[in-house]
C-alpha cells in the first residue's frame, strides 16, 4: 500500500444512524412501520441512533436511512422485503456483521444452479 | 373579556410534535417502547410529527414530548401510565380532543365519592 494512501474511509460513527420509515394512516400501515422498525431495532440495537415513525397520509411507504431513500412504495412499489432492506443497514452502520441466515438465502439465490 | 386580552396561547403546530421514547436495550425493553410509539400514533396519528424509537442502555425509559422529558425511569420509576402519557401528549398537540375513556377515568378518580 502506498504510504501516502488514506485508509479507506470508516463507516458512518454507528450511534449517526438514523432511520425513518414515513407510513400512511389511512392506508392502516402503522403495523406495518412498526413491524419494519423493531426488525432493524432487534437486529441492530445501539448501532442505530433511532428509528423514527412518521404518519403520513395518500398511500407513502417510505425508508429513509440518514439522508437517502433506500425504499419508497411510489417509486419501487409494493412494500420493502425486510431482508434486502436489513443488508442496506448493515452496509452502512456494521459493515463486517453477519445478517446469518438472511446472508446465505441471499448468496443461494444468486449463486449458480448446482450440477 | 377585556378587549385587550390576546386570545390563549395557541397549541404549538401540530406537525411539530416529536416523541422521542429511549429504552434499555438490554433491559429487552424494545417491546415496550414500540406498544407505547404504537398508542401515541394510533391515537394521535398525523397530529405528531414523529415518534422515534431510540435504543438505549443502562435502564433507561425515557419519554420526551418535544425538549420536554415527560418520563424518565431514574426519575419516576417504573413505567409510565399510558392514560397520563396520552393526556400531556393531547394537552400539547389537541388540547381541545377528548380521549374518551381515558379521560371519564381520570375524572372519577378526582371526583369525591359519592353520597
Amino acid at each position: 500500500m502506498d504510504a501516502a494512501t488514506p485508509p479507506a474511509a470508516p463507516a458512518a460513527t454507528p450511534a449517526s444512524a438514523r432511520v425513518e420509515i414515513t407510513y400512511c394512516t389511512q392506508c392502516r400501515w402503522l403495523l406495518r412501520a412498526t413491524w419494519v422498525a423493531s426488525e432493524l431495532l432487534t437486529t441492530f440495537g445501539t448501532d442505530l441512533a433511532e428509528v423514527a415513525l412518521v404518519p403520513g397520509t395518500g398511500g407513502v411507504f417510505r425508508v429513509r436511512l440518514g439522508e437517502d431513500v433506500v425504499w419508497d412504495r411510489s417509486v419501487d412499489g409494493g412494500f420493502p422485503e425486510l431482508a434486502d432492506l436489513k443488508r442496506v443497514v448493515r452496509d452502512r452502520v456494521a459493515p463486517g456483521r453477519s445478517l446469518g441466515h438472511t446472508d446465505r438465502a441471499a448468496a443461494a439465490r444468486t449463486a449458480p444452479p448446482a450440477g
